[in-house]
């Protein structure tokens, strides 16, 4: 192939790959007699005997696992784990730069295996981190993934493709139902994909208020009792939604529809749909790179267009989501991630949208805007308080608390 | 407990664990362009298209997973995978101090598992890795462990807790001979401890052309044929050691021994012992914190004496070969360790002494010289290549070859 001036920078970033490990340095035998051999004994010691002083004592205070089997790796598909790489270091650089958190890129050789053995291999190296970040799995088996692994392990566990999408998506649809006055429990939504990124975002949906939500897949609506084209998920699927059993393609059931969300590919609906969708609609369209709608165009017909895409206004990007996450669940100890907790976060994300800047073409927050992931950190933790859903630690002594929580010499009760 | 000043420097310097992530700063789109989507999806598919490209493009170039089941840690035992990372995460460190290598600590909850259990789970998580350091495996399955893991995986596995520790001893073993005028293949060598150390620097010896190693444990030398506290560790060591099957008690097979080397416990051998053995003995007393042989009193009787603490001469330290192994590993993108690249080590690190420097009080470099990783990198990699054991990479074109290896503009042939 010819590379571009682009395509040289990017494999240029790339040599040798994106991240390192950093620590400070060990120079010599006081310092080793620190940080390793012997003095390390004593603080093993302690964590043998209160298990819990790991989240204090070592990198499980602050560390995330990204996890993938290379199955579904941005639009490419199932490119394996070395492939992989290069997408989940950069989801690394985007954990530190965005929300301090150390993740590690894990990529799984998942050739012919199964679920339970996959779910079993990330159980037995999950000792030494504080999170699981999934990532880019294949549908439908990431789902059942996801809750095998979260019921085997006391670190929470969050598909960002399908719960970091769903947030973000989430916080887009809160500040689009401010701006058109609409309400969420009389929305007409119409989905187009019903994979991973669907399936959490309509259940998100369903979580804020929304009740008519459709799915549609090639075969048109999905709905309970369809028998074409079926499977497990879709089963699930048709019994929380389409509550009217409305059946037909996409084109008709867009009719009189308040909102579009489309996670499936390019160029599904034109200016016919979009003229018998209901007033002001709200269309995200977030295939990517090309959206299912032609947002120019789309314009002319909506209220409100959102994408994937950074060059359009109200990116719909997962960024906005997972770093504060799981900054929240880590400062928080949390031991797994909860529904009002994804709620929490998008609605965080959409208050980082004042009431005065908030306007059609400005519905969510840019993806580096620096205080994103402050308050959606501050939300997920307060939920997690709240529910109760944080391990306690078991100190040795308060002596020791007071060292490793830096309160120092004022020694606590 | 009560916490001295030591101690809390100690618990202070391990708040929060010892390493974190690093990376270039990812401020805008224009830079998430290029590191992550969409640019990453050109990389990903040269990856794809050319696998080997992996050691150029990701982090698999630098990075070694340090993995450990948490049972045989320090002198501490099975404390589990939790309580071994702050070892781990030091151990890191030292990698990185000493031969930039990105270390990564993987404990391993092995609860219950089997040894193919525990292999397949690293083999699973090896594609983003470029080596495996084994840690703190208890004998006998990080024999098995090891070997299985090896033949699974096309990256270099490295116990070093055998063959780190076997190296340095080599190192240490060749000066001696310098000093003694003894010649490898006289020597009469007595083992105390015949766990994952003993064995490995029992082969390591035999390599350099010992002829004559016992091997003692509690029941007194091990022999082809004796029938009392045996096991299939000990059934192979018998196979290959103890030409004359010698028997008896430790004191009695020391009678006219010209070296003695200890990996067992404190205390084991006195004056009397000492002054059976032959003219100019060497004693290498390396258990930690308190050696075989008080190192003080056997300066009456001893030639030589090394032991595993930094407060006497001659520390026989791991960290003289473990940076420096995998640098080398790393740099020649071998895919295996070799028997040969191991003494080439060993002998790189007793060159760090010269012999103008060289007495029976530094017979060793100190573990921080600067120089040894590097000269011990270079044999290591040097022997990769007459051995042939590196993987050549297959590039997609010219022109992205002399990118990603930095030629930049001259495309070579």
């Amino acid at each position: 192939m010819e590379l571009s001036e682009q395509d040289k920078k990017i494999f240029e970033a790339h040599q040798g790959g994106k991240i390192t490990i950093d620590s400070t340095p060990v120079r010599n035998m006081d310092e080793l007699a620190v940080v390793y051999t012997p003095g390390v004994a004593k603080v093993c010691t302690a964590i043998a005997d209160k298990p819990n002083l790991d989240k204090y004592l070592t990198i499980k205070k602050n560390s995330v696992a990204v996890v993938t089997d290379g199955t579904a790796v941005l639009g490419l598909g199932n490119i394996g784990p070395q492939a992989s790489m290069p997408v989940m270091e950069g989801k690394a650089m985007l954990f530190k730069q965005l929300a301090d958190v150390d993740a590690y890129p894990i990529a799984i050789d998942a050739q012919g295996k199964t679920v339970d053995e996959i779910v079993e291999c990330v159980k037995m190296i999950a000792p030494g981190f504080g999170g699981i970040n999934l990532e880019d799995i294949s549908a439908p088996r990431c789902f059942e993934i996801e809750e095998k692994l979260q019921k085997a392990i006391d670190i929470p566990v969050f598909h960002d493709d399908q719960h970091g999408t769903a947030i973000v998506t989430t916080a887009a649809l809160i500040n689009a139902l401010k701006i058109t006055g609409k309400k969420a429990e009389d929305l007409k939504v119409v989905f187009s994909g019903v994979g991973a990124a669907g399936v959490a975002c309509t259940k998100m949906m369903l979580d804020i208020g929304v009740k008519n939500i459709i799915g549609c897949d090639r075969a048109g609506a999905i709905f309970k009792g369809r028998s074409a084209n079926m499977n497990s998920i879709k089963e699930s699927y048709a019994e929380y939604t389409n509550p009217n059993l409305e059946k037909g393609s996409l084109s008709q059931i867009l009719e009189g529809a308040d909102m579009f969300v489309g996670l499936s590919g390019p160029n599904l609906i034109g200016e016919e749909e979009l003229k018998t969708m209901a007033k002001d609609p709200i269309v995200f369209a977030m295939s990517n790179p090309i959206p299912e709608v032609d947002p120019i165009m789309a314009k002319k017909y909506c209220k409100i267009i959102a994408t994937g895409r950074s060059d359009f206004p109200n990116q719909i990007n997962n960024v906005l989501g997972f770093p504060g996450v799981f900054r929240g669940l880590l400062d928080s100890n949390a031991y797994t991630v909860t529904e009002n907790m994804k709620v929490a976060a998008a609605q965080a994300i959409a208050d980082c949208v004042t009431d005065s800047e908030l306007n059609p073409d400005y519905i969510i927050p840019d993806a580096f805007n620096p205080n994103v992931a402050k308050v959606v950190a501050e939300a997920v933790a307060r939920v997690a308080k709240e529910e109760k859903v944080c391990k306690e630690v078991r100190w040795g002594d308060p002596e020791m608390k007071a060292f490793v929580t830096g309160a120092k010499q004022t020694v606590e009760a």
